[in-house]
Parts: C-alpha cells; structure tokens; sequence
C-alpha cells in the first residue's frame, strides 16, 4: 500500500510500505477513509522532535475495517470505526478510569513498528479497546464523517482542557490559543455551559472561527497587554483556562490570567517551558491539571453530540487533500495558510 | 505589652511594644494565652525572605478576647478563640468560594504593620470573618487547647495537602516531608480514610510520630532512591502525593511518585523551585493542586473532630516555653532539636 514516510526535516514523502495484516488475535486491518494532519505533527517536521527517516507518520483517522483477529469481538469486517490518537487495552486499570492514554499495554500511530494514519490502511493493535464502531447511518454521510474526524484528537483534547480547567455551567473560561485544539477548547467550553468564554490568540481568520464556535469576547494581545485585558475583563482572572499551546509564554499567561481558586486545563505539550510560576500557583491556589488528552474516553459523549447535531468542529478542517497531496499539506500547515488538513486517502 | 520582635538573621528579642486597642468597628483585641513558633518563621529568622528590623512574629495563636469593636457581632470579650494564619473578611468572593488567603480585605498577622500571636496581646481586624469561638468547655482544658493549637496552620495545611490532593478512603497517599506540616498531613490522610499512608523523610524521631499518626510504610531515602521505593511499594507511584516539604527536590520526587492520573496537592511553600517536570506531568495526567492552606475553611471541621477525641495532632509540639524563652524556641527550631514550639505568654 502507500503511505507517508519521514524523510527528514521538512520532507514527508507518500511511498509504497508492506500491506497491513493480521499479527496479533486482538488487532484489525482498517482501510482508511478519512484522516489529518496535526499541528504536533509540525514537531518532527520543523525537525524539533528526535524522528528517524523512516517513520510512517499521522494518528488521526477513520476507517472501514477489513479483517480482524481471532480475538477481537466488537468490531467486525465492513464496521466504519473511529480512532483515538493512542491505542489501548481498555481493561488495565488506567483504561477502567478513562485514562487510556496512560495504558499499560498502549502506544501510539506512526513511528518505527505501526501504521500511521496517513496511509492507505492501518493495522489497528488492541482494536477492542482501541477502535469505536460508527452506527451505519453514518457510512456514507461525509459532512458527518467529517465533523467526527476531530473527535481522533483535537475535539477530544480541546474537550479534556475544558474538562480539566473545571469550566462550569454560567462561569468564565479563557482559552489560549487559536489553533485546532484551542478553537475545540472553546466549542467544548461552551458545550459544557460557559457563559463567557475568552479566547486568545493571534489570528484573524482563526479568532473568526473562535467566535462561531462561541467565544463571546477576543483577545489579541501578547503578554502583559493579554493579561491586562483578561483580568480586566474578568474583574481578577479567569476560573477556569484552557491553556492549548504549551510554550512558555502560553503558560505564563495561563497562570497570570487565573483567577484565584481557579484551575489551568493544559494540553498544549510543554515543550520548552522551563519554569511555572509557582508562587503566584501557590499563593492563590491555582491548580494545574490535564496533559496529554485520553480522547478514547471522550469519543462515545462527543459522538452522540456530533450525531444530534448539536456539536460539529469540522470548521477546523480548513484543507482537503489527497493521499499525495499530503506533502502539500504538510507545507500549508507549517505556512500557517491551513489550520488544520484533512486527508482522504 | 511585650512582644516578639524580629531584630535581623538568628535574632529575635522579646522587648515591649504598643498595648492593642481597638481601631477598626470591626477589630478585637485578643490575650494570647497559646501560640507557636512556625517552620516558615525560619525563612526570616535564617534571613531567606527579606524581613526588616523592627517586625513583629507569630501568626499561629489561641486567645482569650479582651475588647471587640462596635460592628463585631460574633465574638465577645471573655470568649476563647482560635485564629487562623490569616485574617479575612469573610464575606468576599472568595471567603465565600472557602478561599480565605485569597480575601480581598485580608492579611497577615505580624510584619510590619498588625500584632504578631509571639506576643502577649493582638490586634485582630475583621475579627467576625476570621476569628473561631471555642466552646466554653474548652476555657480552662489544656490538653485540648494544645490539641487545637495547630489547627491555627499546620494541622489546617497537612489537611489543605490531604484535601487537594484528592486522598481517597481506601487510596494510597505518599506524603513528602516529615516536618510538623507534613506529620499533619499523614494525619489528615488517616482521618480522610487512606489505606495505605507512605510517608517520606529522614528524621527517625518525626516518623516515629508519623507511624503514630498512621504511616503504613516509611521511606528514608533520598531521591531516586526513594522514587523507586515509593514506585516499587505502590506498583507504579501514589494517587495522592502530599508535598509538604517546598524544596527542588521535594517537588521533583511528587512528580515522579505520583501515579498516572494522581494528583499532587503542594503546601509547602515553594522557595527556590525553578522548574517541574512538566513532561511527566503531561505525558501521565498528574495533577498539582494546592497552595497556601485557607485553614479558616477547615478549622470548624476540624475541630470538632479534636473536641469528640478523634484528632489529636498536639504530639507536633515537641517543646514548650513561656515569652522570654521565644529566642531560645527559635534556636531549638533553626537547630532542629524541635519539631514545633509552643509558646505560652
């Protein structure tokens, strides 16, 4: 089959690799319809994270299976599935809290030893705890299929730093950041009864979108001017801040923009942040929680949402492209002239 | 009257201040008959935080009320009340949301401006919002009275660690440090119902105390010695971490015992921390909650526990001495021959 390939630095080439089979009872072989590309893609591709030339690339996908193991029992050949960013046993003790991406047995698409899913097919391990079979209805409703392929990622990581922040229903969160997870962070915040959501960020077309995702006021500031305008806007900080960036002004501003009592939701991987400051953390109480988003949790609640109607993140899908056209989307993403690429295999 | 005055690094002097008086309607002046000297008044004494000559000591006090201003509807002359470390109005947003530090009208005692508890007499303002009435049963007892001295900071803090980080009835709790906040916070793990209480430090005489208190496991080590015992004796690190210690490595070891999906809650005030390990938190969903403890919050519960005989923290105060014997109380602390003083004007 083909798939996406690391090359180096800035080179992602679609290439033909082995077919996908069978190794393992519990796992699956899922030809992908649908899948992205992520801004932490964008890691190993400005070259900041430590990738091997060789890797296969993409953990956002959806598919129609093709074959299971022996094992496996609730998904079927022909079943249109969803899967999380992470794969995952769903019985260890940290599937049984929702914490799969903390799975004892899991890992992650791409890399060295697994399909990527920016592929033509996957082979899915553990596809009982792993993958989440969509209702038929849904096979060929592509507007539908595409305002769930969010719920891989994003949609579930903005939804975990709402989770985490505590946003509550009537109360005030502030989101920083403006990218995919950012924007979902809002949508989720609203999802979840925030009456006045706060979103920060820098650009135009993307605070756009921010606001009819529900963001009821905008800040573009940098910095000091940022916190100054959300504490003034808050009288005294936010309760609750999604912070959907993870540099460390981004986190800086997050533990500037709190408000007393209030916690910080963090799913922006935290690369290169060096320091907290901790005596404002610890003075006036302000949590940390969140990390690295367990979406598997999360898909079955956002689902049904997406299913009614009531949510659809698929404005963050700003590029369509095809299986080669990934390189191209590769480049708009890292140009900022996409938010985020949809890939149809 | 006389008081505690801090007169430079390694000195302070018992000499005579301005009697109390009434100044706000809403102020008391209180006898101090039971007061403390606090591991964190070592920061000033051993010239780490910038105190200046001339500023008054002590913020951990039980007294007896001499005079109350014309707005005070809740306590009156003759009653027995127990401060918290910090006044508040009890009516703010926050006083109200249980955040007592965080009060908008609110302070500390001692420094330069209010009455310090090492000393005979104290202006308390806002005496409604911040002062607890004792019931008159408890005038004249002792034993009791020195069992409920440290619910004034350190047994209100081991609890604020306790409750933040999310101790569990049947949970396992590591608690870092075994100095009085962090033997209060075994304590508090104990009367929360943790089954299992591990708790870290390197003084036999303190964890003696902590075994008392509930300990299960004790760990000495240090560093990744103790991470690796912790992570051996939990199978993979503890739910809840209290952090009662405030140092670098401290803080790096909460971080690394913490279970996946754990939660640190951080009360010891963090000097000198320049850095977390952000990625472990991230990566495994480690929670930091915390801060300095709104001990207001927790006294009444606490105290009726030390009233029915269920908490008995009073074991902390190692040593006593009258007024003139601050200095030398001070000395024992800094040298470490006591764990916590108690003073008795």
């Amino acid at each position: 089959m083909r798939a996406t390939v690391f090359a180096g630095p800035g080179d992602v080439r679609v290439q033909e690799v082995p077919d996908p089979s069978i190794e393992q009872p519990t796992g699956a072989v899922v030809r992908v319809t649908h899948a992205c590309i992520c801004g932490s893609d964008l890691w190993f591709y400005r070259g900041i994270s430590q990738w091997e030339a060789g890797w296969r690339t993409g953990h956002e996908w959806i598919g129609v299976v093709e074959d299971v193991g022996t094992e496996v029992t609730t998904v079927r050949p022909g079943d249109t599935v969803i899967a999380p960013f992470v794969y995952s046993d769903g019985t260890c003790e940290f599937c049984t809290k929702g914490l799969q991406t903390s799975c004892v047995n899991g890992g992650g698409w791409g890399g060295a030893t697994n399909d990527g899913g920016q592929g033509e097919a996957v082979r899915a391990p553990l596809a009982d705890g792993t993958l989440v079979v969509l209702p038929e209805s849904v096979d060929n409703d592509d507007r539908l299929l595409t305002a769930l392929l969010p719920l891989t990622d994003v949609m579930g990581t903005g939804h975990h730093a709402a989770v985490t922040a505590g946003v509550t229903r009537g109360g005030t969160a502030a989101v920083i950041g403006d990218g995919a997870v950012g924007l979902c962070g809002v949508l989720a915040a609203r999802r979840m009864g925030a009456e006045r959501i706060i979103a920060l960020g820098h650009h135009e077309d993307r605070l756009e979108i921010a606001r009819r995702f529900g963001a009821t006021d905008i800040v573009t500031g940098r910095g000091e001017e940022a916190v100054g305008e959300v504490t003034e806007l808050t009288g005294g900080g936010a309760e609750a801040v999604l912070e959907c960036v993870g540099t460390q002004g981004a986190m800086d501003t997050a533990v500037s923009i709190a408000r007393p009592g209030g916690t910080i939701g963090f799913v922006g991987v935290p690369l290169g942040v060096e320091a907290l400051n901790l005596r404002r953390m610890f003075g006036e109480n302000i949590s940390l929680r969140g990390g690295v988003a367990p979406v598997r949790s999360y898909i079955p609640e956002l689902l049904t949402d997406v299913l009614e109607g009531s949510l659809d993140p698929s404005p963050v899908l700003d590029m369509t492209i095809d299986l080669d056209g990934v390189p191209d989307g590769y480049r708009a993403m890292d140009g900022r002239r996409a938010i985020k690429v949809m890939v149809r295999p």
